[in-house]
């Protein structure tokens, strides 16, 4: 089985069995990955280009190193310093990328949605590398490889995801991307953090960060993104940090051996503690790791390639 | 024939069978974009600098995919974030840039006459990315490959250039390229922005837009440059739209199938109506996949490739 | 004799039979940079990261060209424009990367120290492009090589090194070099910028450059970096230029075909008159050259390459 769509835009409009697919070719090409010789012709003859309308070193790096491990001619275009200064719109933008006939066009931008526009008029696959507070699905995808490849499951297990769960793609995203798979999600955080219709996304909410780590197989700590808030919605840093930072004392009353997770960048002392994130369950080198596999795995698919056989 | 000549700094310097062997080798060169794999190994060992000194999508992209389609080692330099904030003088960052051996280096300078600095101290190529409001001389040379490519000739056809005609890099090459190769060229614009002898550079000028692409094959709409004109210039983009916008109106009392270019990227709405820079004449988005191919020939030639033989 | 360490993070840790090892390794990279495809597969399948705090138009540059020689995957990361901005520490900068599996990390930073704390973390080599007012090793390696190519040997020879010796990593890096391999060095510059216990690097200090160049064989004059002082230390640019800036006049008090280097960009007129600069003992240039060589040998040998017999 072949991937079977052109474009990569969010977790939801994927199905369980395309996300199996997507996260057994990444465990192909984490063997890669792992070589002395980090580099196979696979994309050869193929260009990616990487249109990021914010800055990011984690995201572009990862699908800069996806694209040359796969011999694909990768482009960066930092969007602030480029035409767009001089007013271009987006869609005009990607239309004059598209007529240099790229493959795959990666895009970051703070407007939820943006990919979408490229993908409906755009030839080229369009990946969406973090649109706004929308999604971010590269990254739910690397969470859920990250996870099966600890636990050797998905199915069943629970997860806790801890944060500004309403202005985070990363949450949406994941929340999406587990409830498919059969994890039960439960999220916490401010009450003004929170989404006002829980159920409506599948999980169980809660402003008590205890209650949501309790069973936990997984804790999912979010970034706390200082740029997307208004000062109102969250009293202090220090305020933040006591009530639902994870702490070595709340780690102590979770499950044993439970899965810790962050996207990255991380705030130490903000929303973990540094004997947390370095410590033994933490996952979120991994997770770095793995993203690379995943972004592997999605060029290759996305280009025409054919996943291994299980 | 082989390209007698190290850069590529103006049209005027260029002749006539000069720019054919160049259109020529950029037939060949499409054919390699529009392959699967999208790769040919000319290039392999050679090296190019971009050499940006004014923020460029289209170009810096166009180049740099040119040259990695070619299998050329590409490196970008984005001059305002460089040593160039250390005070070293253009000249001085070229000897240092040549003393590393590089075969091309493509600079865009917002000075007249920097390529040519360049040009006669380097051992390197040149290639004059856009200087000011001197020359543009690939764009021209992707602007003359686009019409032929549609029209099968050049010789004979009609041209009108509209807009800031005496700021614009791009209608002074365009000029000179399209003279050269026996195009009859009208240029229309605000009579502040004219040039103030149009004899000598072998055009007519006119106020009217009507007038001017009355009888024309092509028509090349330039951009309105806010960044490179005082306000005295022009009164207001309403008015400036108002008598110079390309709108549907417009063309209807121009040649039946009269062809719509322009540089990029567009001021929707004001030197062009979207319905005219969508429409079915218009060859923007042609224009900007020749760019490619230009530069691919032209990175080609000058590093010692033969053309194909026709 | 293969190079027994994981990084180059200072010259004062290298031993001279080291140092001879790299500039042996150089002397067969030079060879390949004078090729006509200058392209070789000994890193093939290895990822380079240039890692730069600072902005740096030459040593980037330098690396990635000399990654792209040998074939690594190079990628560039502005570390302003990153991460970074979300105030992510170093180390986890570092270990993000790390988790990308990168063979090298080269970088540049503001902070003394900062490539140590690198290498000590990550399995990746590390190689300092300068640390603050710390350490610059690579550009020692350089002018080594070049002084060698030039003059056959090192030892037993005499260097003059001019200008603000204490805040220089490159008088500091030199030093160590020069000294390790045999050079006698004498420091001039104005009294508040010459290190306060010189014989402690093994150095002879004076005020007057005519004394520290009488039976100089090699002249090394430093950049004035306006961006590290404080307007204390220096009177003026014009006073700095009198007293210590390398003239003609000078330079005829100075031993026959005495060779001048500077590590660049320079400032014509301050620190080095330009008839200097350009003239015909100048080798400021073949620097620039020898850095590329220089790197290729480290990225080369840090990778596991074995150098060439001899």
């Amino acid at each position: 089985m072949a991937l079977k769509r052109k474009d990569i835009l969010t977790i939801r409009e994927l199905e369980a069995e395309e996300i199996l697919l997507i996260l057994d070719t990444a465990d192909s090409m984490k063997e890669i990955a792992s070589r002395e010789i980090k580099k196979v012709p696979a994309l050869r003859g193929k260009t990616v280009i990487n249109l990021f309308y914010e800055p990011s070193t984690r995201t572009r790096t990862s699908f800069e190193i996806a694209g040359k491990w796969l011999s694909a001619d990768v482009i960066n275009i930092a969007a602030t310093a480029s035409s767009v200064t001089k007013g271009e719109s987006l869609l005009d933008t990607g239309k004059t990328l598209q007529a240099m006939h790229p493959d795959v066009v990666v895009i970051r931008h703070p407007a939820p949605g943006a990919p979408k526009i490229l993908a409906d008029c755009l030839q080229a696959s369009i990946i969406n590398a973090g649109d706004g507070a929308h999604e971010h699905p590269t990254q739910a995808l690397l969470d859920l490889f990250t996870i099966r490849e600890r636990l050797g499951r998905l199915e069943g297990l629970r997860a806790a995801i801890v944060g500004d769960i309403s202005h985070s793609r990363v949450a949406r995203s994941n929340i999406a991307a587990m409830r498919k798979m059969g994890i039960e999600v439960r999220v916490a955080g401010p009450s003004t953090l929170l989404p006002r219709l829980p159920e409506q996304l599948g999980v169980r909410a809660t402003c008590e960060i205890g209650a949501a780590i309790a069973d936990a197989d997984v804790i999912m700590m979010l970034r706390i993104q200082r740029e997307r808030q208004g000062p109102t919605l969250l009293p202090s840093l220090r305020e933040y940090s006591r009530l639902f930072g994870l702490t070595v004392e709340r780690l102590k009353k979770a499950k044993e051996g439970v899965l810790i997770m962050h996207p990255g960048p991380i705030n130490r002392g903000v929303e973990i503690a540094p004997e947390v994130a370095d410590g033994p369950y933490s996952l979120i080198l991994d997770q770095v790791t793995n993203g690379v596999a995943i972004r592997m795995a999605l060029l290759y698919l996305l280009t025409g390639g054919q996943p291994a056989e299980r």
